[in-house]
């Protein structure tokens, strides 16, 4: 197979009123053909060139109204145009230029760029199969600084870590879902309902949180309050990388320390991740 | 001379809302002394291990009112505890935390990663000198779609860019200014005032923007207005890094591009610096 | 599931010579049990920490002779020690430090950072599965000069690419094999042998070199020339990401440049991969 | 003040032999100018497209002998070409493309990527002064795991670290010297020759080390070393940082662990820096 990878900006204008997409699009194709790999025989291969022309004319003729009907219709002109694609994947992904405010008041051509939690998604099909459609964040980074612990786990004789009802939970998620086949579906409402989803089932009420009692226990919680929010999520995977702060121990500098000042632990981190779907 | 890095957490409870600062000091010290170089004496060598530990008892004793303030207490303390420095920097970054909103109620005890612009700031000081601070903002990435061009510059047998009215400006923005000898300033105010200064001046007025004949202009016109707008201001540095976006030709696909379909051009890129004091 | 990683460095001595291997060892293991994401019952979770401990007593007290011995020791801890363990996978990464020479001769303890290439295995076991052990090499870059065309591809109205005879082929490489069952074999002797066939298959004869007609040509004929040498390879995955390079066009300078001058293309790039086993 | 960097690959033929330079060049003009900044009137600024045909130019019509000739060579263009350029430096980076060895044997066209040390020049200067060249070597990774202490430090209320005579001594290295005002040197041997002082001055003799008693005296050595060899160099900058390495306490873990587990300790890490020139 081959992937290629072109990086561009689409600006639209409505009126005075600019908008812009910045994207990057990988697009990973699979030939039903061998004979590259084995003669050097090339009258399959669509070069990385002509793919990049195909990405750029359909940005330019169809625009990019959104990530998700962008990707549909780069997967969906390859499958039309060459007989010799056995399997298209389109990968997009958004640089977060978000539209810059003054006081309030949104400007009509400049932006600022915002990456808490980067916007992508994917299309793929095989030849005579449906298009399915994915999307997701990625680098949404987030901490609470209580209402966390870490108890009841297994322990032998290589466990040193002590029982922990009070630390930091803080990790960078990574949250992808599948939309099932191809519909007419609103993608940035969604997008935006679910964004806001994670950040309810990470944080619990504004007023006191909610307890986790593991790093499992919130990716779950996540999930769960997902499925059961949007009807038109299938599956969803969810990864939290985890970022693990020690309460530095200050007894021997004559200080007691009551988690006020913690480090990073750089080495060794963790991640869990879990996949779940309707029933 | 030797540096030292740091990267710490500062959490502080009022009640029970929670408010966090992670930080990564540096701290740079020159000795008077030189023997450890020369003979291998390190009797006037004070550890990283010892940096770190006076790092972190600063910062629980003291808490982080504002990175200025600290970034104050670490040079005095290194100045008056260890005769053999000649010369203090301490450098203090801020790690982006926001408070989490939901539904624009603040979260007491969660927050999101917001890398738009990094806070930092630095305090100097010689033996029997003046103590000097410096804050500033760097990795701000701002574009305007319209209103800059460059044209009339320089031309010779080698120059092959066409004179453009109407370009994308795009670039990240590090800033850098002085406040002169410390004073009791009230640094979180200045800091968010200077941020929107920079943001208007490159922007121009939500409405309809300001023309930039140059990014060397754009950075004229961001000093200009910081130093006329905020009077604690003594001098500011401004280095703009260019991101330059091609239109792309379609003539040979058969299309008419009209400033829609851009790319970034990664290589040559190029960046503007100046330095701008009072009179 | 949930996966760890831990970085840390094995010191050995014979007489006064040392012996390091510093690697990156991450550790994904999948759980019979689900209760800790839906019950938050952690009482079958592994702690992180625990994990960490795990890794670093099996360094001290077998060492490391060899990545790919390492990474079966850890599998086999996991899944004779924890009855809830369903899977586990070990990945081991090696710290490219090669043994310093001054004039020829081999210093006894004094080493150099020489990334041409990372070394990586992993060894993976479902229970009641048998133990699967692979290897690998990543980040392999290198470079043709000449001897390389791309030509006879397939030709539609989006074509803007010309055939090429001579252009410069430049990729970094990523290869992983898989030695099917775990068996006593020479790890370290094997990998060598690999890294000279893979190079000897890019390169071809250092008189003359071999013509290649495309990335994906080049890929096959590593995966035959390892295949036919190596007899314990069982299948082998080849990825290699292409750096492309354009002759700068000199015209409009008034210079004819005749493949003296090229700039890399920085976007769009793009990748080949392919997987081969035996018959 | 303005920057720009371009990067290219120039390749050159000896009967069917490659020769690769593949560099990374920035230059730093400052005018004698303000009218850019203050007025938007654009006729002293030469655009980064411009600049870029340049170098373009200049690889193609002189070739790169030595990477510092080069440098050289663009300095003079910009200073003699253009009469509004107050002061000049071009900074010239090296892609460590190494040939390619089979068996022994050269190839002919073959390169492999091998970055353990990093090649780098400077060539500055201001109108009506001399032209200065500078050369250097970056992220050069060099570990003793003996032969390596650190005692009779400055201590305090503050100090935990405890005395070591025999610890891991690990880092990356920075050196950048000044030939002085430009002469005809043999600019790739004595490169060579510096970074040969260089790994002895660090490593010490082949059987048996040599013993550092801190980091900063390891800088010196290496400072002396060259100063006595090299007498083209003038003054010497080099800067060390150094990367700690703990020995994992596994006393709770039920063994004695006798320097042979050790873990990179991320944060804090520190930096040790001098420049020294002839009397």
């Amino acid at each position: 197979y081959g992937k290629n990878t072109i990086k561009f900006l689409r600006l639209h204008t409505e009126g005075k009123k600019h908008f812009v997409k910045e994207v990057e699009v990988c697009t990973h194709l699979r030939l039903t053909s061998c004979h590259e790999y084995l003669d050097g025989n090339n009258s399959a291969v669509i070069p990385t060139d002509t793919i990049k022309n195909i990405v750029l004319v359909l940005a330019k003729k169809n625009g990019i109204s959104t990530l998700e009907q962008f990707a549909i219709d780069i997967c969906q002109h390859f499958m039309t145009t060459f007989r010799q694609v056995a399997y298209v994947k389109t990968y997009v992904q958004e640089v977060p230029w978000q539209r810059l405010q003054e006081n309030g008041v949104p400007h009509i051509h400049s932006f600022i760029y915002v990456p808490n939690g980067i916007r992508f998604c994917e299309a793929e099909q095989c030849r005579n199969g449906p298009l399915v459609v994915f999307a997701g964040i990625k680098d949404l980074k987030l901490m609470k600084t209580t209402q966390s612990g870490f108890e009841g786990f297994c322990k032998n004789e290589h466990t040193t870590l002590p029982e922990r009802k009070d630390r930091i939970l803080c990790g960078e998620l990574f949250c992808k879902w599948s939309y099932g086949e191809c519909k007419d579906f609103d993608f940035d409402c969604i997008w935006n309902k679910i964004r806001e989803c994670i950040l309810e089932a990470f944080a619990g009420p504004p007023d006191c949180g909610e307890y986790s009692p593991s790093y499992q226990k919130t990716v779950n919680c996540i999930q769960m309050h997902i499925l059961c929010k949007v009807p038109q999520v299938q599956v969803i995977e969810v990864v939290l990388n985890n970022t693990f702060y020690n309460v530095v121990d200050m007894k021997n500098l004559g200080l007691t320390n009551d988690k006020e000042v913690l480090v990073p632990v750089e080495t060794p981190y963790g991640s869990c991740a879990c996949t779940l779907g309707r029933k």
